[in-house]
């Protein structure tokens, strides 16, 4: 039997640092001796990048959001059986840069009905949460700036403005009161290295 | 107000004839001066035909069964919203070669455990079945020997044996069972066009 993995999803704004944050907890934990995988969602496995790319390329009206959950949630299912699961199984800690919680607001966020059907096709389909989700919280100004500086070609997810990236933060914190065991929140307002102190601490505390 | 459509569905092992039947019902629906949409699954919508070919093409075992279900499940979604219902709510005759009968009948026979899960996602995300739909039944040696015939780039749903064709048939005879008032049985077993009389007088009596 092997030992058991943790799994760590990090969420956020665009422009909130979180994916420098992942990176950097990856760096770290390894640097402690840890196997660690850093992936991403939408994508994080061959079959889940293709579905990403089909997802996210093209007109943004050529799915519907129902169409469009779908489609993440077969990327979530590939990406879980494919990399996630296989490396918990082998003990590593697998740090992941956005899971389903982007999923439950961007989706519920743009189709407030549809937040019903995002949890139980995750019940049905996926079946499991990270064993920690970081917050990295982050004033909408602060973010929408840092985000346009890096505009490319999925820029669909940046492309909203100060209303709805507010509407985000707050999703997103809603989300933190509603899973409080599971979600830490991160003032991410601050330099990379404070924010990043914090993040080992709490990760850390959760290792095996 | 329009006038109700007509949802149809064919259905039937490979080589069972239910394409060459599904266009001679469109033909003769048509001669009659009736406005009809004549569609396939999986596929149907331009989406839904980008997301056949990412499933169909490749390796056989690229996609596990439950992320195979989930990308049908996307690609019916995007076929009833983008094509189905349009032509439905426009008054239309639609028929449909394979609808949900076939992801029921195929992925529930490869994996027995996951009929449940197909049911669920299907009534979670679809919510609709044709409102006929027509099994075209057929002794297996006869269907496969005509699938044969005609292998190609797609061949994965034409590439199984006698005993699993044998399966398969059964496996729509039982759908007929559990969905009596929706689900009619025909002997594909002679002359196209004395199979076409019996569908062509089964589809009239249904149209509005």
């Amino acid at each position: 039997m092997s030992a058991p993995g943790l799994f760590i999803s990090f969420e956020g704004i665009d422009g909130s640092g979180k994916s420098t944050q992942a990176r950097m907890l990856a760096d770290t934990l390894r640097a402690m001796g840890r196997d660690v995988v850093l992936t991403r969602e939408p994508g994080g496995s061959p079959g889940a990048e293709e579905i990403r790319a089909l997802v996210l390329q093209g007109d943004p009206d050529r799915w519907s959001a129902e169409t469009e959950i779908l489609l993440f949630t077969a990327a979530r299912r590939d990406h879980l059986e494919r990399t996630i699961q296989p490396a918990l199984d082998a003990g590593k800690v697998v740090i992941c840069d956005r899971f389903a919680d982007s999923t439950r607001m961007y989706q519920g966020l743009s189709r407030g009905d549809l937040r019903a059907t995002v949890d139980q096709l995750h019940t049905l389909m996926i079946g499991r949460e990270p064993d920690l989700t970081i917050l990295i919280d982050m004033d909408p100004a602060t973010g929408l700036s840092r985000a346009l500086s890096r505009k490319g070609l999925e820029e669909r997810f940046e492309s909203f403005g100060h209303d709805l990236q507010a509407q985000m933060r707050q999703g997103f914190l809603d989300l933190a009161a509603e899973f409080p065991d599971r979600i830490t929140v991160i003032d991410g307002a601050r330099a990379p290295d404070a924010v990043a102190a914090d993040v080992t601490t709490i990760a850390t505390a959760r290792l095996p």
